[in-house]
């Protein structure tokens, strides 16, 4: 394949155009031209070297590695690492394989990091554990490229042997390792560092960021489903302050310092968690339109999703270069920033209408390992008339959970959930065997009546559920014992199910169906009263101990400050 | 260690004020502050990073390693990636590890690149050979960080099979490899980076450098005493041209683009070569001025000296952070960029009057095996009373030369240098056993009488003579062998030579001693009539044949652009 074409340069920041030769996948030959009134362009638009998420769980998406490709490519995403530590936690090393050996069904990127804390924590049941010698072995494989988010921050900080043993052989390896530390700073963070985790995508605010990159971490800027922090990391107002008021000696003089304005400071966008309907809508490409939105530089933008991650980690493409993979994207124009087409290894594999490849079914043994439950296995006992509890309070658009608590009456010995003050039932239902239940209460998701359970719940995927009568939620996680896995919403009035046989954390529909099904869900969760944005998500991590404050695991009500169960009853 | 001071971070750009601990050599400590009227700042000025060269061949300095690092450290050059070739072509490994060893003596960080091409081309006589095994067992060293320049372009191009062992062992070892491509481009350059060789300071010229950057090199600005291509690289004007005539459909928005104008666009600035003189005269120090004044931004200047190469070489310091060793300058300003202090692991080595450590002689057997010379071996002869000679025309401040030609008398047989037309002789005398003399003429030195002679010959290291008379020729060689090597100039009515009995190259004096003795040489080479800014540094690179167009070996006349030997009587 011979044609001409502007080419973006991200290793020159420029623009130029060139007479591009393609074969055996790779671009084989780039001369650059000078152009004429009579020169020929073939290209309307630019090209753009393809994106490349650098930190993304496919689980979130509900779909096969092969059909999240599928919707990918719309975007001009191009490579991901991927860290498949939802499916390594459900069914270990054979879920990573799982994830590795249906990537190569399709023409696409994936790049793997080896899973580091599965399970994230020892306050949880999973159905596997991955131990350093474990990690060894899949470090070892050429698709792993990273040891993936050190998520065990007080492992590392306390000098844990398992978690030193790991992040040891990674560098043995010589595999960067990817970091995972909210909130965490000061000396704590540099004991962290000083093991030589190298990144970050858990911060939430500007400060955490530039303490995090100014000890010598790359920062990734999340703008995924579950969490947004771009708005945030991206405030035009906290970087003026950075470089102007720090500076109070006027040191650096004010012509650079005007400059600095529109860098981005830090070096990747990533998205971390994607569900079906926001992947539906965009990826690394929207999140760019958003980063220069917020006033970031136009390149500088574009090189946090190709040049810098490829460098990072190593990966073939990230630049249009001799050489180099033919991952390539074709846009209309920097402002509108439309795909027009995506091509991989060569090879067109989106057209602007179409996605050019097939994806195949995969059968998968049933993962989900538990009885049938009743209503009593959702009670809470209490022996007097009233009592004070401790409440998971969530917070929209966020993974962190505040402490609450809440004054809730007891009948017939059970302590009763209150519409009223919005505290719910919130229980995780081990699913790996033990039949285990651990019931608490949450605040936030403002259900009237009716339950919804799931079998995404991070990171051992045990099956949550949230609602107000112990009856619903045993209807609604029995429908997901059924289904394999899957969501399910229940109601004295109706009730759906979205089916996720796979590990019970995804499906081989396409993402079409999948968002579509998740859609009617939400609405039936709507429609029971509940006012989250993205409810499935939210519920997902109430599970999550490693994300402060206040979280459940099917052992218990887990105060994650303090790292330590704490009762449910507070008298 | 605690102190206050203002901080340049080169990791986000900005400075700013913070409390620095600093024990058992490295930053224990980085605490940002808050600075109101009543905070003291223990540190007047600023703390930057200590300087980094990224390639440099420490022997130019004529000094050993440890007499380097005393003057280095003045100019605030905490580091140096050096490739110790010259020795190595004289002594093989033996040199390699003098090097080492010397360099351990003092309190500088000294890292080291294995010579590649030793020698450097098949044409030539070197005192030792360095094949692909020598490679393996120098890059297994803690001290070697990368393969140093591959000046065999035209072997890798060519795919010689032990050129491309070296490259494939250094790809094993996962050590970067440095480049040295004069002047190669297009398809030739596409083969010459497939290989995995990732840097070059050989561009001489902006498009050069710029076609090597968007083919994926990472380019050195070179800024030496043999070589200065910053004003060339650094260009605005072309800076200009590259970002907004290339793009002539606008595709980069006006405002993007006028930030990109004070880009550096390439990747770190390095000296390659120092003489005495000038290394005693300013380091990086003075090249960061250099580009600022080019138009340059600061802090980008400074990062092509600090967090760059410590990031590519993968090498402790680069940037002021917690855990990393604690090399850094303190700086008056960033306008007039005085180095008032340089500490190394958290002592200081420059106080700003004295530098604070020791350097002690050394001990090196004598390298030169030659017999003494007499004006018969000097001599070109030819049956006829004209003819016509290829001619070496040097370029002053270039190690580039030209191709020329002459029409010289002949008288009693033998071929006669002719002072109208400037043309001189050169001669290239073997020194290692084989006694073997290969003569040529040469045109820019200017000499009008007498001969200059050296043992730092580029990169065989042979004794290099240039001069009218054959008897002085003899005479400055001699003097040479006498000295177990070192530069000779003599004439009829003086005399004078520096001694450098390590290796021929390098000198147990201080820096200003040598520097002294040079410019006395290099004065009484002017009063024998040379124009040459540098005639010594000019003169030891007329025998490198691996840099274009026509040079001289102990073997004869060299075509380096068909990479052949020439007659030097064209008739």
């Amino acid at each position: 394949m011979k044609f001409t074409a502007y080419i973006l340069d991200v290793l020159t920041d420029s623009v130029y155009p060139a007479r591009i030769t393609i074969a055996d996948g790779i671009f084989k030959e780039i001369v650059p031209i000078h152009v004429t009134e009579e020169t020929k362009i073939d290209v309307d638009g630019l090209i753009v070297p393809g994106f490349i998420d650098s930190h993304i769980h496919i689980e979130s998406s509900m779909m096969t590695p092969a059909q999240f490709a599928k919707v990918a490519v719309r975007h001009g995403t191009t490579a991901v690492v991927c860290d498949p530590h939802e499916i390594a936690n459900v069914c270990g090393i054979e879920g990573v394989e799982f994830m590795i050996e249906n990537a190569s069904t399709v023409p696409f990127n994936f790049y793997f990091a080896a899973p580091s804390c599965v399970p994230a924590t020892a306050f949880e049941t999973s159905g596997a554990k991955l131990d350093s010698e474990d990690i060894e072995y899949l470090l070892k494989k050429p698709e792993m490229v990273a040891l993936a988010e050190m998520m065990n921050y007080p492992g590392v900080i306390g000098a844990d042997n398992e978690v030193l043993s790991k992040l040891k052989i990674a560098r043995m390896y010589k595999k960067p390792i990817d970091g995972h530390a909210p909130l965490v700073s000061g000396k704590d963070l540099d004991k962290y560092i000083e093991q030589g985790i190298v990144t970050d995508h858990e911060c939430s605010n500007f400060k955490e960021a530039i303490e995090k990159k100014q000890k010598g971490m790359k920062i990734m800027v999340r703008d995924g489903s579950s969490a947004k922090n771009m708005e945030a990391l991206f405030d035009f107002s906290q970087r003026i302050e950075h470089y102007k008021n720090q500076d109070s000696f006027g040191i650096i003089p004010n012509e650079v310092l005007s400059r600095r304005l529109h860098s981005p400071i830090f070096d990747f966008i990533v998205s971390d968690d994607k569900n079906p309907k926001d992947l539906l809508n965009g990826h690394l490409n929207e999140s760019v339109k958003k980063a220069v939105d917020l006033g970031i530089d136009l390149i500088k933008a574009i090189e946090m999703v190709t040049i810098n991650p490829a460098a990072h980690y190593d990966l073939d493409g990230g630049s249009i270069v001799t050489g180099s993979q033919a991952d390539f994207v074709i846009i209309d124009n920097l402002h509108d920033f439309n795909i027009l087409k995506t091509y991989i290894a060569g090879e067109c594999v989106f057209d602007g209408e179409n996605v050019l490849f097939d994806v195949e079914d995969v059968e998968f043994e049933n993962t989900i390992n538990a009885d049938k439950k009743s209503h009593a296995d959702f009670d809470i006992c209490f022996d007097g008339d009233e009592c004070e509890v401790n409440v998971i309070e969530c917070i929209d658009g966020d993974l962190l959970t505040k402490k609450s608590t809440a004054k809730l009456a007891v009948k017939d010995g059970i302590v009763q959930p209150d519409i009223f003050q919005d505290v719910l039932k919130i229980s995780v239902v081990e699913r790996y065997g033990s039949n285990n239940v651990a019931n608490a209460f949450i605040k936030g998701f403002g259900l009237k009546k009716g339950a919804m359970a799931s079998s995404i719940s991070h990171d051992s995927h045990n099956i949550v559920v949230v609602g107000y009568s112990s009856e619903m939620m045993a209807e609604a996680v029995n429908r997901v014992i059924d289904n394999r896995g899957g969501i399910a919403v229940v109601s004295e009035d109706f009730e759906d199910s979205l089916s996720l046989p796979i590990a019970g954390l995804m499906s081989n529909e396409d993402g079409h169906d999948i968002a579509k099904k998740l859609t009617i869900l939400q609405k039936m969760a709507s429609a029971l009263g509940c006012k989250l944005t993205a409810p499935f998500m939210t519920m997902a991590f109430m599970s999550l101990l490693v994300i402060p404050s206040l979280k459940l695991s099917d052992r218990g009500l887990f105060d994650g400050d303090n790292f330590e169960f704490i009762d449910v009853i507070r008298n």
